[in-house]
């Protein structure tokens, strides 16, 4: 009699269903008979901005090493990364991507049957790592779509020992002020880890948005995860990172997978730290997308949620399903993001790209709801 | 008072220690003040080749690209190997190397208690993700320095989910026929995962050893492994795959992250795939360069384990400590790697180089035991 595998699997991941990433342009293009370089995606929060000439450098230089593994312990990344913000290299856990040091936490401290705590809209990757490992997800409900920082802290139970932050939220855009983080943090009991999230950190201008690296002198079980797949623009090469303390990073360094992050990964964020002005010139690039796109649906009377981030959320007109337009826009070339598994069934959630490409965006949109 | 994390972390994790690379060329030349370009490594089983051009190539062609993230399902590079291996696309999993795979298969199928069977001897990574999830190994004592499959099959317990089998293994360089691996494969209760790692598949000649792949069909419970990093030559990109069936493949696809491998990763292991030049250039200079160390092992009267890989362990001779011999070949500028985690402490594990590395590394061992 054959074996039902999937019977056999552990509870957590018999009923998972895994994380849905943005439509690929070149799946779209497959799909359509679509030129690649019809198709407008902004669908995934990419830098519009194109490489940073001094990431292409660093790989080209990486080529001749091809066949060699990478520098597991990422000696010269950590160095420059500890001297830019001000910590030791001990400090700092490197990830495939930023979604990796999530996972090293769970693994690091979550048993099955502990559970963890996230709000409502947050990012769909808490929710799974977690499952993964059989721990229960409690979900706080959101406040006007943004983290309600005093219903997560009175959530925790006695099973909790992570509760992910996200600031600013993804596909919200939403933020929490310093004074609303620091009391939360001071609300949180000191054995229980608080993971914050900064993936889109680069991008916020606001004068009371904290900076998660100046409080982890004061709170010995926080976590800050950034990434160089957003304001880096080197989400191709997957690569964030962790910065706690040290022993929280020995912990994590310790299911981190030897070569988590390749060589050329290693080289190109290294190089694009180093690029101050690619930095500044996505960020530019992005509050001018982000002011034409919220003009235009300003225009359109369309209503949106106020956005820190370098994506916005918009809401469809009512009597309108926003999967409609989702297709509708598909079929003009354009790929923006569903987001009704964030319970946000009646948004769509839209990136910031280039001047062109927000345009293209804006006319087809205009199309489709006519 | 201050929390004790380490103390509030998993079970496994609190003892864990993790996986130790071989050091990296630009370590070493920190440590000792030398020029990279005179240091021969000779520690982790890379392709001394050099790069395929058809992978440096297909890299430059993903420079454009390097803001978006990977295509998450691997579309092209899956194609391409179901063609190459007459499987289905369905029966892919992609890995961050082919270590990702393993411990995919362990997230999936391993609770906390229960047990995997590996050999004395295997490679250091199966112990590592199965302790993570709190489950205890089987180790069973070698044959010869190889895998004694029918003791494998025996050490089998109630609580066994998985059985690593290493064909050939690292880092004896030892083997199993198809006729041991198929009697092996039946005396395997059906529902017990059989992990089989051919990561130097591509390096055997011998006519009885067996293609996994191959075996598929009649054991549903199989997962075969493999990797570009070594005959492919990508190690600092970090791709490997898993083959099974497409329901066990749904299961670790489940556990694997979203974009665990990147673009250069699935761009430059595609092209390599369909460069069949450089593999079998890859094999010939592995050819030569076996018969040319083991040649200059005989003339020296060091013993060694006949290997099928692309590296080769050779014994110190009586009396002499095989550490002083690694710590004197780091002095002359070459980097074999120590065993002694594997239980085969009077022995050093050399990769076979170039010419001229090997004939670098003969020389300055000769040096070191003079």
């Amino acid at each position: 009699m054959a074996v039902n595998f999937s019977e056999l699997a552990v509870e957590g991941v018999r009923s998972l269903r895994p994380y849905q990433p943005g439509k690929p342009i070149d799946e779209l293009a497959r799909e359509l008979g679509l030129n690649e370089a019809d198709i407008v995606k902004l669908a995934s929060n990419e830098n519009p901005l194109g490489p940073s000439p001094k990431a292409l450098e660093a790989i080209k230089a990486e080529l001749a090493d091809l066949t060699r593994y990478p520098d597991g312990a990422g000696f010269v990344l950590k160095k420059t990364l500890s001297e830019k913000l001000s910590i030791a290299p001990e400090q700092i856990t490197l990830g495939n991507g930023s979604s990796d040091i999530l996972d090293f936490i769970v693994r690091v401290f979550v048993n099955d049957g502990d559970s963890v705590v996230f709000s409502q809209h947050a990012f769909a990757i808490y929710g799974l790592v977690a499952k993964m490992v059989g721990a229960e997800s409690i979900v706080t409900p959101a406040k006007e779509y943004g983290h309600d920082l005093e219903a997560m802290a009175s959530a925790i139970n006695d099973r909790t020992r992570i509760v992910f932050v996200t600031n600013p939220n993804n596909p919200t855009g939403t933020w929490n002020t310093r004074d609303e983080l620091v009391n939360f943090l001071n609300e949180v009991p000191a054995h229980v880890i608080v993971l914050l999230d900064e993936a889109y950190f680069e991008y916020v201008h606001e004068a009371d948005y904290p900076d998660g690296i100046s409080l982890l002198k004061d709170y010995p079980n926080l976590v800050v995860t950034r990434t160089f797949s957003k304001a880096y623009g080197l989400a191709s090469l997957r690569v964030g990172y962790g910065v706690s303390s040290p022993e929280l990073a020995d912990l994590m360094n310790r299911v981190r997978p030897p070569f988590n992050v390749d060589s050329f990964a290693l080289a190109a964020a290294n190089a694009t730290l180093l690029d101050e002005d690619y930095v500044k010139e996505s960020i530019a690039l992005n509050d001018a997308g982000m002011a034409y796109l919220t003009g235009e649906f300003d225009a359109l009377g369309l209503a949106y949620i106020p956005s820190v981030g370098n994506f916005i959320s918009f809401k469809v007109p009512d009597g309108v399903n926003a999967m409609d337009v989702y297709n509708g826009l598909l079929r003009q070339g354009v790929i923006v993001r569903p987001v009704a598994n964030y319970e946000m069934p009646e948004y769509l959630r839209v990136s910031i790209g280039t001047e062109a490409e927000n345009t293209a965006f804006i006319t087809a949109l205009k199309t489709v709801l006519s």
